[in-house]
């Protein structure tokens, strides 16, 4: 329900990454899953996220890991790449080496660790803009930061064209919908949301394209919904998200108690991954835990039942 | 896209509950409010809610509150009727006497003070669908009570007829898609969400209706959403969400940190329906403050620019 | 280290409330566990707080369960009773009740349910003041009620003669600490900590007394640790309270997640007072479960090991 | 009370790092900083923690912090260096470095960012012990990592030699208290409170030292209060406690809401100094503000009424 025209936009996986049994980054099934996401007809790669294990890298895997998406890439879809850092300088260090390395836009978070607030976070975006000319999306993810980015303050920047949209991983749908209601007519500003299961609603409600974990599993399901959506058609956009709500059942696999919430979304991604055949391993970056054998089989089910195998 | 029958759905507005200069109930006030919410069309009315400051009322109050309304509905549309207690005992005796007065259903949360636990809860439900023999609606509120209730536990209380539905107002949109999704097939099981803004979503998702505070300021909008999205033109339900959004923001305009969460938010409805003519005073219960003169001038420039007033 | 005269000091146990096999109050128990106390040489009692399982009784319980105590306590110490109630207008109510049946003094906490805040706080203590004329102490418990007392606003109402004292469970003793230095001027205004295990150092910071659940089973044990303190004998004082913390353990015998954090504590306690004689069962208030056969013997061997059986 | 040698104690503040007008690291200020701590008699010195803003300094900056701190103290007492980093792998590579630089000790938090759990963090400080031959110091602050390290997992890692002790800024001191009793009979396993205004009590419950922020104002009262516990005379222990809260205050002069918590209680410190004439500038780490005029002179007053200036 956008009235402006907007850069960026559609099907925006955040890519996950693989790893060796001996916990190495796993280059060939990393590039199969841009293979695999790319052929599912995404609109962009969002690259060293949440969903990619970036907290848990070494800047020398987050740059190995880069290098291997934009090769395979090639141009054909915009990368976002996330900044992941506690602080603004230590973003602008880590943002000035990926811009290098190819991102087309920069995905960042509010302060973490420090114990900030809105004029500090407000602060950081703005110096984060002035060192480095690439698109800015703020990464809206309280559950990792603790600190709920104000809508006034999103808003702000956007006219001030200090940011270039959200990524909104907040679980606020409420703050959400105002969010998008109050930027609609900021100019090349996109909001994107992070949420795998309310896809149709956001889409209803005005956001500008998604950025889903399940995604890595299903791209061509969230292209499909993205479509529907686009086209009008909101049933159809209704039941293809009632089946990737279904799919997204594989993340409740786990043991209760068993994995971190880390662990259990990343790691049924990507066993679900490993099951189809994209990926080697479901092995996780250290210190987190893959899914054990029975977990693996319970994916299986789900998948099997969902037509992903 | 509930597949079975229901006997609950609509719109169905929490009653506000509007007070004198001297802070007693406002019975003609309160009679208009009902009046009102019938004129504009609405499909049930629920009756000691948070909206009507039930927490706030002696069992005096809530008597005359629930008699009141009761009388001037005479039977047009369900009453849903909060038993606002802390623990299974107390909801036992204060569920029995609005019962008796009239409630067509009850309406409870999870335990709160008390340091629950879900198994306590499943027992806290099960024990009052024996004590009392109406339908019986978890009211999922944990910003008031501090419990989040699990969708395996409201599925497995709706599969055993112990819940007659959900009020969600849990503002957790992944969990409410998944609720609907699991709950799909049981008969007689009705979900609505409790937030004003992301209905149209809701609707779209499976919801069978809405609870909302602002409903009480313009239930024919919220009709009117409803309809459409029954209707399946999700376009003209999304415009009128926005809409709706928009007048929302009237709670939004208490000065940041004078007024409590539950202040701001249904001191502006009840200003809003002074302004209307709908009630005579803005009074809340104590020790909540009114909106004051300022407040109140910048509510009615959102009403005069929705159109409501 | 309070410099001006105090009514209210020692230890006050919050008396817990025995149940029968049926679930209704066990009077007889109750009776006994009330001489324990006297016997445990303790300064006060603390009736129908949360110890008590007051959330979870109707009125008619506590009225049965106050006048009990009241009738065995027969003025020997005073009677600090709870008034468990969601918000102002409830309190008053409830607080005229108890206080017609023997209480010395009330306790009561912040709003809940209701999302208060600091202003609706004091109008709420300053209201039942005026309404109610016997001491009214503060009972700060965020877990609880979700809303921490400020320390300005504590010292504001001791500073105004509204509050009598503090009972803070609030589990920060930073602010536990600066409250008892802002307050040390304040005439006739006392401050206990609700918390078993670092009495000790409470009393060096200047507290004038305790309200420990562990107290039911240990008031010796409690009556020493403060005659230590008083004494200024602090090293017995320390080692008394580690003792007393080697008794606490008791409540982590049940399994991990059966029991509600409720159940888990005043279970725990109720266990070791039916082992010890005092009380017939462990039954809980409904929903709550007691702890089982398993559990009572990690009770059994706690106790035998501090010497208690 | 531990009964076993001990290899760190007493007063180890965590040192501030002053910066120029411009922003860079005032390195004769914080050599300045440094010999004030020293002449003031503290047992050790905590590097790059988050009172010396860590989080917001790049590796430049940490490298310089530290080996300025490490020329000036030559040795003359044990340095505790923070390894600020996100997850297990990161951490190594930062406390190679650190350790190469002069780390005698490291401190590590749990993870962050990174949504972990007990088993995850378990591995982390393993991983790090096996990697990097200094002792170890879990530094427990769930303010910042929202994850507070539990007991159990403490105690079991003493018990294995991976961690030689605890640095508690938790807030939680019944936790702290059970640590203290839990891990009294380990060897060389050390425990420090890292809050300002309860050590007396902390001392008297048995830990073995303390990190007070605020000692980098005021070291010779924490050496004196220390010296006081070990003595015995815990009346003048608790005094100088009292003396030194009263000193705290200074953390609460800023204006409400104007700076972030770091920025309010870290610039105090900072400020206090500049007015002690030790440092030059109250200047904060990008983008957090310093305190502004009338702020510093309400440090000023408090900083005469105490007598430290």
């Amino acid at each position: 329900m956008t009235s402006v025209a907007t850069r960026f936009q559609g099907v925006i996986p955040p890519v996950v990454t693989p790893r060796t049994l001996e916990g190495s980054i796993d280059v060939p099934s990393l590039e199969n899953v841009v293979k695999h996401l790319l052929d599912g007809g995404v609109d962009g790669l969002f690259v060293l996220g949440s969903s990619g294990e970036v907290s848990h890298m070494t800047n020398t895997e987050r740059d190995l890991t880069l290098r291997t998406i934009a090769g395979v890439n090639a141009g054909a879809v915009p990368l976002f790449v996330g900044a992941c850092e506690q602080t603004t300088a230590r973003v602008i260090e880590e943002g000035k080496r990926v811009v290098s390395l190819g991102a087309d836009a920069l995905v960042v978070t509010s302060q973490y660790y420090a114990v900030s607030n809105a004029q500090e976070n407000a602060t950081h975006y703005r110096s984060i803009h002035a060192a480095i000319d690439v698109p800015i999306f703020a990464y809206d993810v309280p559950v990792r930061t603790h600190f709920k980015l104000p809508t006034d303050l999103l808003v702000e920047l956007g006219k001030e064209g200090v940011l270039a949209g959200v990524k909104d991983s907040s679980g606020d749908d409420v703050s959400f919908r105002q969010l998008l209601l109050a930027a609609q007519d900021i100019p090349n500003f996109d909001i994107f949301t992070g949420h795998e299961v309310v896809v149709d609603g956001a889409l209803l409600g005005g956001a500008q394209g998604v950025v889903p974990g399940l995604g890595n599993v299903d791209p061509r399901g969230y292209k499909n919904l993205y479509e529907a959506a686009m086209a009008g058609d909101w049933a159809k956009a209704a039941a293809e998200q009632n089946r990737l709500a279904d799919v997204f059942e594989i993340v409740y696999t786990p043991q209760p108690g068993r994995l971190s919430g880390n662990a259990a979304g990343l790691g049924a991604f990507k066993t679900a991954l490993m099951l189809m055949g994209v990926i080697k391993t479901n092995v996780m970056s250290a210190p987190m835990l893959a899914l054990d054998e029975g977990e693996t089989a319970a994916v299986k089910v789900i998948l099997e039942r969902t037509g992903l195998i």
